[in-house]
């Protein structure tokens, strides 16, 4: 036990289920630090609107440190933890050469250890098709992605005010879960409404924008009929879906599909799921995904005292059912492992961990989306609404919330895109270099 | 002259003078393109807001494409200027690996030629002093410094907590202009009033800002009693201000004095600007700044369809006055040659160029601000509340006057400052690697 009296709770990561066990355990009787390689808490659900032009960076991001600031039992660390000892109870972080003090020991004991570092994109074996098909999980993919889309018309202009002709421009999107879907939506938007007026040797409208799906539908997790609706969205906005499509290899300015070449002059890749490594260290088992299968408290086999939660816990309900890789589960088990903590310390009984699902909602485009809330199955502009305020309603800060309002309230009328920069590495036109903005 | 039968006026630079030069020309009866290495206006004034994380990349900056996307006359081109042939009347782009079309000349041919392409640092010979002390011009580099600023509070707060003391944070400004000044009071108040209540194991209050210039007074091309005015403003905010100091060396932890050794956790760089390199290649003379030495109508001695505007020009008023590198004169000088060619298609005679000094305002933090109006000289709030709205009205585009004019008030009242992010370069935590968002 540490040197106060208090029990110490350490929380790695500031995600969606990091972020509200700290919220939780707020002001709590026990002491908290949470630790992020990042200085801020993204608001995952609307990257995308990043991606393509939609938000700045800023609107979907919050300083973890001002989010917790007012807790004064909480302290918000930048750090990178690399391990786990869960026998001595530590939690090891990168020796870093900036911070090397001789006299910090790289080391935080804890009494608690709540695990929620989330996952990154899996690309199945082929890591070498990352640079080739970026993902979308931090601030940086999405500024990286954004650069990409809008480069790929500025690019084509420059070929075609010589050649006379307009090359194709596809953009070839792998994945046809939600963010696929997404991304699939806006993209297409921005090349027939926001940029259509803008260029004078080529015609924006005529990019096309494909949704490879290695399964036979769309949002795979949805119910079949909103799978349709959002297919039929999809195509409706001009976007084409490819099904029962499987990769087989992603070069430079193309994606196979099966021995088909399709030229891509962007290609993004929302196509799977990887736990962070950080799960594999802990020495229980995972499943194939890297995800830690935890008990039904959330905790690992063997230590009741470290919990895993969100995207890195492979959890299930009682009754049975998977909990799905979402932001309200990641939240809710944030929450639960929180106050397992605090009931802990007043003697209570754990509980067992039950995901409530609330419902989904995925959206397609301008007023298009799709929302299953159980028996409900909603379309179009309607699920759409739903989709807008439920996510601006979560969005962390009221600033925020207004801020976001009024981009979208403007970008509904105009169609235009506030935040179309093409960002990072000034002196390169070329897209072969990352870098971020 | 170019294929068709209209006048080809080709823009290199969209800042404030190639981008007043186009909408100048916008639906009249010449043919324009704007070529510029970045997508986006900069709007330069406030890019010290996005360095001290109180506005986001976004709202300072607009698509150039959808600045002049109305005027149909009028391309714009992403591209790379690396000479002009003033013998042939092109501009060369640089070859480009990702354009490398076989049939693009990489030339571009022009009647009338506008250059704009401005002004970057100057570290007057020590280029290495770069890495350690960035500049301010672009959005690039106001992310760059807005993560060493956020992280050095961040790696004080790691070492504090392992040391249990906290060593001195210095943020070291050399060049006491207009962007050092405000640069300094905004880092202060970020210290002091933003982050104050944020930390565990620091107080970032404790920071210290030290503004070094080398002349007798900060703001030198302001009034004495201007210049004065700031330099109390800046101390009663907590800003140390050296002057007659001359910066002999900076490394990655220090900056020289002559020679005393400043320990500098940030160390930043608004001492001196020189001029794009553009001005030289064009065989005519450039002053020790490298700014082209133009005639009284803005052209190049012996080349009257070639203008020089905005920062890369070194001009004089017909009263013999130099006039000054700011965003007011460059808009004048973009205006002035785009009507000087428009007259010139009219068969009218030339005019001289004059330039208008409305005033210069000069922030330095909430509520503080020096402005010059010639005889009306002011300080403080009300110079401040001029200073807000001259800028938010200049600012491009509606909703960017909302969302910052939002922003501002929020701030004012809050002191929470909504863009602090630290982005780009994931892994790394250690400021050394430049990377930008």
């Amino acid at each position: 036990m540490a040197s106060t009296n208090k029990a110490h709770v350490v929380i790695i990561g500031g995600g969606f289920g990091g972020l509200y066990a700290a919220k939780t355990l707020g002001n709590k009787p026990v002491r908290v630090t949470l630790i992020d390689k990042k200085n801020h808490h993204t608001f995952q659900p609307l990257l995308y609107q990043v991606a393509t032009a939609g938000l700045s960076p800023g609107e979907i991001a919050a300083p973890i440190r001002g989010v917790l600031g007012r807790y004064k039992n909480t302290e918000v660390l930048l750090g990178d933890v690399i391990g786990v000892d869960t026998t001595r109870n530590v939690v090891q972080f990168a020796r870093n050469e900036a911070t090397g003090d001789p006299g910090d020991p790289g080391e935080l004991a804890f009494d608690y250890l709540i695990i929620a570092t989330g996952a990154s994109h899996n690309y199945f074996g082929h890591d070498d098709w990352a640079r080739y098909a970026p993902g979308l999980k931090t601030i940086e993919d999405a500024t990286e992605i954004r650069r990409r889309i809008l480069l790929a018309f500025e690019l084509a202009e420059r070929r075609a005010r010589v050649t006379g002709t307009q090359e194709p421009i596809n953009f070839v999107i792998v994945g046809g879960g939600p963010t696929g879907v997404e991304l699939a939506g806006t993209t297409i938007e921005i090349a027939r409404r926001v940029l259509n007026q803008q260029f004078r040797s080529i015609d924006p409208a005529r990019a096309r924008v494909i949704l490879v799906e290695a399964g036979p539908r769309v949002l795979p997790p949805y119910p079949e009929d909103l799978s349709q609706s959002a297919e039929r969205q999809l195509r409706h906005l001009g976007v084409e879906v490819m099904t029962n499509s499987m990769v087989t290899d992603i070069g430079p300015d193309h994606v196979m599909i099966g021995t088909t070449r399709l030229p891509a002059a962007v290609a993004l890749w929302s196509a799977g799921v990887q736990a962070s490594p950080l799960g594999k260290r802990l020495g229980v088992p995972v499943d194939r995904a890297g995800r830690v299968i935890v008990e039904s408290d959330l905790t690992i086999p063997g230590h009741r005292n470290i919990f895993v939660v969100g995207d890195l816990a492979a959890a299930k309900s009682p009754d049975g059912k998977p909990v799905p890789g979402v932001s309200p589960a990641a939240i809710q088990m944030g929450r639960f492992a929180a106050h397992t903590i605090l009931g802990d310390l007043k003697g209570k009984p754990r509980g067992q961990f039950s995901y409530w699902d609330k419902g989904s909602l995925a959206t397609i485009g301008r007023a298009a989306a799709v929302a299953d809330f159980g028996k409900i199955h909603l379309s179009g502009f309607i699920a759409w609404l739903a989709w807008l305020f439920i996510h601006v309603f979560f969005l962390i800060g009221f600033k925020n919330r207004l801020l976001v309002l009024i981009d979208w309230a403007w970008a509904y009328v105009t169609f235009q895109r506030g935040a179309r920069l093409i960002t990072g590495n000034s002196d390169a036109i070329a897209p072969s270099q990352r870098s971020t903005t």
